[in-house]
């Protein structure tokens, strides 16, 4: 989504030539390669049958060995219905596939994590929950991507009752998580904490409503979400569950009205919901406010008018400094939860992965311009594997040390 | 299945040093791999945002083309239910997964051809039907594995109605195609035709219906299936729908009784039972038969003493002259329907490949203990590839030239 755009502006080379990324697309990016030698007959006895046939035994003996000896251990399923694909909407499952691949060789870059491409023919909550489920064996996890709102919410939350492998919905947490990263870092440079902080989020679609929550998870001072019709207040008659349900969790403030308004005074601006904000609303926010602007292609303010106002300025593009990047978070988070072979993604996992990631910012480099690491920074994705795998042990869901 | 087993006898390695299929098969055996570059940021603006939006846009308006942009031009989903694993029965989806990982990488090896392991937690054929539509957007072609009978012949006939990829199940076309290839070089030995001869089958499971249904196709004189009760014959009341269907199809002669009391006569005796027949019944075939005995670990009748009577004798064993595998099939048929988008694999595909493989030994090398290829002979899947491809277009069913 939004946070993941690495390069919106028109890249010079695909601007000079329309058909590179065409080329590039041919045949596909990516393939499967076998792990083990596949020469002659020795090698088969081993690989398949008869020897095999020992390794399937022993696993229908003791089911939890399937991660020991399948790829069961390092392979997560990109799930997708097609229906929120970039900013190209519902598009359907073919025509997400090139993104769903090109996840996938995120994955396996950042992550080191065996990634699938699985664009469903359906858009049915209850069809593509069970088919996930069904799906469940042959996967050490699910990362749900690109599922419009609010269906994205219940299919994430039912599903993960279901099975027993982590199932993440990285428009709502990767963009949450890297949120979360630079707003640390940005209140550590300007001397305060996350208690003292007021936000105001702008959008309550998938990447808005987990970014409230891991706010309020991780201390927030106090926090409001607005939808075009404003503030998400729970005196409203107009939200639907999930809206509701955030209302009760944030809005300490009992705000209401417009987004603008609700701005006035604040210390956070954040938005994830392609609109814009005036010049005035920016200049009416509190004194070293960060704006988080992170529509794409276009910021909800652009950076340059935002600096002249805040402390701190970021955006979903890789031309400006602080780019809030979701490649920074789940590359990591998936290797740290198969790793421990954790059950589910707590909200402690996603903390520790936000707090790695900021903390690889080190504080003598730490400065207005410099929040977020970049997404090519090979330490982040260690980093926040160490992380998570550490909060899945404390949180009791890691099913190995 | 049965005749996929490579190497049947204890390996000197598996046997000397028990752990050795453990210690490979730790982590898996096969993963993920980007053919494209992801290394900076203008990598990543082709491959994924903002490059492949214009790659996800052209799909969505012209769909065809997710198999020109996309891995779904060669990848295929490998999938069971777990019922049916070898020999070992209804062990599960998990442990069923390294059967279908050592699959995946003798797709990939032999045919070049990427494949998922897809191992589903449920049994029931309808939902098993439900699951693979709604996986069919991200696959090219579906190999149906270790389903058991006689769920896989509906689950087959019923998946390739409601897809527009081809559905394969393995475990019947794969021995068929293999054994009609034995068989065909066989008779150009002993310069018979296939219409010159009648064989028997015992077994009416997955391969030996298919076996059946293939040598009908392919013009062979009479043919017979046997199950646990005899002969299936049009006249037992006790028969299944596919059992009905097959006995309509064949048994020409009218046979009925035992399956011992049908090879009397006969030229060709194939086993896919796991059973045994006796020295007395193969001393009764006429003169110059084929024995073809693939049950595994041990063949209905020891080669030696088949050896006695018969002019070719092939077992699915790789300490065995003639050994009938379904690696010289899969890869190269998959290969050959991907290469021109076949939305189906017809009969004449399937005896097209039979004849590709029967056609890599040389009229000058056949002799009766080399009347198929090894499972190493690289020319096989090219050729089988070759074949199968023309043989879609032939048959209309190619969707490019």
């Amino acid at each position: 989504m939004a946070a993941e755009i690495v390069n919106p502006r028109s890249d010079s080379e695909t601007e000079n030539n329309p058909d590179a990324a065409f080329a590039l697309h041919r045949g596909g990016k990516m393939a499967v390669q076998a792990t083990v030698p596949v020469r002659d007959k020795d090698d088969l006895s081993l690989a398949y049958t008869p020897g095999v046939a020992k390794v399937c035994s022993a696993i229908a003996e003791q089911p939890d060995l399937v991660h020991d000896y399948t790829w069961k251990s390092n392979v997560v399923a990109v799930v997708t219905d097609g229906t929120a694909v970039l900013g190209l909407g519902d598009i359907g499952p073919e025509a997400s596939l090139p993104v769903m691949e090109g996840k996938a060789i995120l994955f396996k870059q950042f992550g080191g994590v065996d990634a699938v491409p699985i664009a469903l023919a359906t858009k049915d909550t209850d069809e593509i929950i069970e088919t996930v489920v069904r799906l469940a064996p042959s996967f050490g996890g699910v990362n749900l991507e690109d599922i419009s709102a609010p269906r994205c919410f219940e299919i994430e939350r039912r599903l993960q009752e279901l099975v027993d492998i982590p199932v993440f919905h990285d428009d709502q947490h990767g963009t949450a998580i890297v949120s979360l990263a630079a707003l640390r870092n940005a209140a550590k440079l300007t001397g305060r904490t996350l208690g003292d902080l007021r936000a105001v989020i702008s959008g309550s679609g998938a990447a808005g409503i987990a970014i409230a929550k891991i706010l309020v998870d991780a201390g927030i001072g106090d926090v409001c979400v607005t939808d075009r019709k404003g503030v998400v207040s729970a005196d409203r008659a107009d939200l639907t569950d999930v809206k509701a349900e955030i209302a009760a969790l944030t809005n300490k403030s009992g705000l209401s009205g417009s987004l603008e308004s609700a701005m006035a005074g604040a210390d956070v601006f954040i938005g994830v919901s392609g609109g814009t904000v005036s010049e005035a609303a920016v200049a009416s926010m509190a004194k070293n406010a960060f704006v988080f602007a992170m529509a794409n292609p276009n910021p909800e303010v652009h950076p340059e008018v935002a600096h002249k106002y805040a402390a701190v300025v970021a955006t979903g593009r890789s031309d400006f400094p602080n780019q809030i990047n979701n490649v920074l978070a789940f590359p990591g988070i998936f290797a740290g939860a198969l790793k421990v072979r954790a059950s589910r993604i707590t909200e402690n996992m996603k903390i520790a992965a936000a707090d790695a990631i900021a903390g690889v910012v080190a504080d003598d480099e730490l400065a207005a311009d410099y929040v977020i690491p970049s997404p090519f920074d090979e330490r982040v994705a260690k980093a926040v594997e160490a992380a998570v795998a550490a909060a899945a042990r404390a949180d009791g869901v890691a099913r190995r040390p």
